[in-house]
C-alpha cells in the first residue's frame, strides 16, 4: 500500500513564492483531479522556499505545504521528485538547480538569465548526472519552458518540432517591454521617452529598464533560441546588441513613408554551410509582415527551415499565467514520465560557428546642420565604402540647424556600415550619433 | 546479439508512395545516423505498401525495404513496429489504421478526412486495445500532427500546452487554397475565377475544387480541432459551413473601406459555461489583426485561453517536406518512448456541447436594382427582427440595374441574420443571394 502510493506521487519543492510560484501553486490545486488522471500521479508541493517567511502572499498555500526560507530543506528532503525553481536571479538560483539535479532530482525553471548565463554547466551537470544513473533508471529532466518567451512554447517546439528539419533562420520580438513601447511610437506618435513611462506605469519595464531598452534581455533569449537551433554556444556579450533608445519620432515617420514600421528584433542566421550570424537590433519591417502585426507587449518566435519553410509562434512573453502555465506543462510532462535527456541540444553538437558581422539592406538615419554639399559627402563616403544606395528620403526641412534624412542601402555587410557611418560622424555637418539598422526581409539578410 | 538488436529497432511500414510517403523516406534515410542517436533505436522502413506497383516514384526507396501492393503484408508482419498510413481516403485507409492498431502496433497518419470521419471509432479502437495490454506493456500509439494544418504543430501543442489551462475560443486559417485566392482577390484586384485559376495552376487547388472553396476540408479539420480544444464529438454537417464563391470584388473593395480583408476562417467558441457555438465562413477582419496578414497558402491557428490569452501558429499547411516533418516528429516521438494514450483528450470526457447559433457584428451584402424605398425596406426589416445597424456602405453606384450596399450590423444572432436575409431576398429590387459574414474581433462573437 505504502509503496503503491509512493509510486503513484509526484512531489515537488517550488523555490520562489512569487508572482510565478503562485501561478503554479494556484493551478495546481485548480486541476488536482485532473492532473492526477493525467499523469497517474499525484502531484503534491510537499515544499515551498521564499525568500521573506513574513511577507504576505497573493496565494493560498496547501495545508500540507512545508513553508520555510531555507531552500536546503527541499534538497535534503529524498521526498522531493522535482524542484521548481522560480526565484530569478543568477547566484542563488545556480546553486538551487546545479545541487538539485546534483541530487538527482528534475528541475523545471523559468530563469532565462540563469540559463543564458550556465547553460554549459547546467548541461554538464544533466550529462554527468545521467551518466552516472544505473540501468534502466530514468534520466533526470530539465525543463525550462517558461525562460523563453513565458507562454510561448518555443523551447518544446524546438526540441521536438525540427528533428528531421534543418533550422536556417531564427528571428524573434523577444522582449514584450520594448515591443509595447515601439507600437505607441508607431500607433500613437509618442516620444520614446512617453513610451518608456507608459510601460513603466503598466509594470512592463523595471525600476532600472536597461536590461529590456538596450536588447539584453533579447539577447539573453537570443542565446538560448541560438543553442537550440544552430546548436552553438556563444558568449552574449560576443552578439552585437543595439537597443531602442536612439530611436525618434522621425525614424517612425520614415519607415511609415517606406510602408512599415520598426520592431526590436533577436536575429540569427545561417549564412553559409559553417557560419551563423546574430544580432539584437531594432529592425525595418514592412506593415504586410507578419511580424510587423505583433503589437502590445506580445512576443514571436519565427522559425525558418527546409522542411516546415517559415513558422511562427506568437503570445504571451510574461505575466503569472502564462509563465506558470509553461510551468505546468513541463511538470506535468515529467511527471507522466515524458523524456528529454539533452535538454538544449536534441541533435548532438553542432559543427556551426557564431561570426559577428553580415549583410543587409540598412536604414541610416543621418542628424545634420543644412549646408552645401551634405548629399556629395554622403554619395562619395558611400562609393569609398562600396555601399549601393538604394533610396534616400527627406522629409521636407522643417529647422535648418536640426534636420533629418535616411539612406536605405542596397545589401551590405554591417561592418562596412560601421566604417561608414565612423566617417559620417567625423563630418562638421553630423548632428550626433548617426542612427542604423537593417532591414528585416532583405534576402541576402 | 540478436535480442540486443531486436530491442535497438523501430520497424517501420508505410502505407503509400506518393508525396508525403517519398518525403517520409528521403528524411529517414538522410538523417538515419541523427535519429539513432536521439531515439537510441535504428529507424527502418521494412515495408512500404502502394496502389501500383508498376508507377515510375520520385523518391528512392531503400534496398532493404519490401515493397508490395498488399497492405496486409504489413499487418502480418509481426517485426513491424509502427503502422505510417499516408495513402489518403477514408475507405481502405480506415481498414489500415484500425487493423494497425488491433494487431498492436503504432499508428502515425495525416489523414485528417479519415480521423474527422472515424474520429470515434478511432478512439474506441485505441482505448480497447491499450485496456488489453499486459501491466507495465507500452500504450500502443495513435499520432496525427500532419492531419491538420500539415507543417504546424498544433496536434501536440493542444495535447500539451494548455493542460492547466482552459482554451475559450479557436480560430484558424486552415485551407490553403482559399487563403491563396483570397490574398489574390485581396492584393491583386482578382476574381473568383481568376484566383481560382491561379490557385489550379499552383496546385492548390484539387480539380474539384468543393472541398476547398466550399469550407468542407476547413470544416473537418475544425471539427478535430474542437474535440481537442473543448472535448466535444459533433457531427461535421452540423457545423454552419459557408465557402468563398460568393466573394466578389465589391467585398473586397468595402473590407478595404472599412480598413480590413477577408479571410475564410473555421472557428469555435466558448459562448457559455455550457456551450460552444462554431462555424466556417469568411470572415472580416481588420488590417491590424495578425490573422490579416496570413497571406498565401500559410495556415494560421489562434488559440485564446484563460492562462496563455491568446496563442497563434502560423506556418505551411500542407505540402511534402511540411507534412512529412510532422509525420517525422511523430515517428521520433514513437520510437524514442513518449507516451500519448489519449490521443483526442488529454482531459477526459467534456460536458460541453455544440450549439449552432453564436452572436456577431455581421458584414450583410445586398445586390440591387435600384429604386425607391430600399433603405427604407432594409430598416424596417432591421428593426422588425431586432438588427441595429452599424454602419451602412455605398460606394458610388456605377449601374442601377446592378448595385450593391452593405450594411454591418450591431451584435445579432446568426439565426436573426439569416431570417432577415431571407426576407430580404424575398423583396423584388433584391437581385440575386444576398451574402452575410461576421466580423471576427466582435468581442460578442
Amino acid at each position: 500500500m505504502s509503496s503503491m502510493q509512493l509510486q503513484a506521487t509526484e512531489t515537488l519543492g517550488i523555490v520562489g513564492g512569487g508572482t510565478v510560484g503562485g501561478g503554479i501553486v494556484e493551478i495546481l490545486e485548480k486541476n488536482r483531479d485532473l492532473f492526477t488522471k493525467m499523469t497517474g500521479k499525484e502531484i503534491n508541493v510537499a515544499r515551498l522556499a521564499v525568500r521573506d517567511l513574513g511577507k504576505a502572499r497573493d496565494f493560498d498555500t496547501p495545508a500540507t505545504t512545508v513553508v520555510s526560507d531555507n531552500f536546503e530543506d527541499i534538497l535534503v528532503d529524498g521526498s522531493i521528485d522535482t524542484v521548481v525553481e522560480v526565484m530569478g536571479g543568477t547566484s542563488l538560483a545556480k546553486d538551487v538547480v546545479i545541487k538539485s539535479l546534483k541530487s538527482g532530482k528534475n528541475v523545471v525553471t523559468a530563469n532565462k538569465a540563469l540559463i543564458a548565463d550556465c547553460l554549459v554547466e547546467i548541461e554538464n551537470t544533466v550529462n554527468e548526472v545521467n551518466a552516472n544513473r544505473a540501468e534502466g533508471e530514468k534520466p533526470v529532466e530539465f525543463r525550462y519552458e517558461a525562460a523563453v518567451c513565458g507562454g510561448i512554447p518555443i523551447i518544446s517546439s524546438l526540441q521536438g518540432d525540427f528533428v528531421g528539419d534543418e533550422i536556417t533562420m531564427c528571428t524573434g520580438i523577444i522582449n514584450g517591454c520594448t515591443n509595447y513601447m515601439l507600437t505607441e511610437m508607431d500607433k500613437n506618435g509618442l516620444s520614446y521617452d512617453e513610451s518608456l513611462q507608459g510601460a513603466s506605469e503598466l509594470g512592463y519595464a523595471e525600476a532600472d529598464p536597461t536590461l529590456d531598452v538596450g536588447g539584453f534581455d533579447a539577447r539573453s533569449k537570443l542565446k538560448i533560441l541560438m543553442r537550440l537551433a544552430f546548436g552553438i554556444d556563444v558568449e552574449e556579450d560576443e552578439i552585437s546588441c543595439k537597443g531602442i533608445p536612439e530611436l525618434t519620432k522621425e525614424d517612425f515617420e520614415y519607415a511609415a513613408m517606406l510602408g512599415g514600421t520598426i520592431k526590436l528584433t533577436g536575429v540569427a542566421k545561417k549564412i553559409s554551410d559553417s557560419d551563423v550570424a546574430a544580432f539584437v537590433s531594432p529592425t525595418y519591417l514592412d506593415n504586410s509582415d507578419t511580424l510587423a502585426s505583433i503589437s502590445g507587449a506580445t512576443n514571436a518566435v519565427e522559425i525558418q527551415s527546409k522542411n516546415l519553410v517559415r513558422s511562427t509562434y506568437t503570445g504571451q512573453g510574461a505575466g503569472r499565467y502564462p509563465t506558470a502555465n509553461s510551468c505546468i506543462n513541463d511538470i506535468i510532462k515529467v511527471a507522466r514520465g515524458d523524456i528529454n535527456p539533452l535538454p538544449f541540444n536534441s541533435k548532438g553538437p553542432g559543427t556551426l560557428k557564431f561570426v559577428n558581422d553580415f549583410k543587409s539592406k540598412f536604414y541610416i538615419r543621418m542628424r545634420y546642420r543644412d549646408q552645401n554639399g551634405i548629399t556629395k559627402d554622403c554619395g562619395n563616403l558611400c562609393e569609398e565604402n562600396n555601399i549601393g544606395i538604394y533610396s534616400i528620403l527627406q522629409n521636407p526641412i522643417k529647422n535648418r540647424n536640426d534636420a533629418c534624412f535616411v539612406v536605405m542601402t542596397d545589401s551590405v555587410k554591417l561592418s562596412q556600415v560601421k566604417k561608414f557611418v565612423a566617417q559620417i560622424e567625423g563630418l562638421d555637418w553630423c548632428k550626433g550619433e548617426v542612427f542604423f539598422m537593417p532591414v528585416l526581409r532583405d534576402e541576402d539578410l
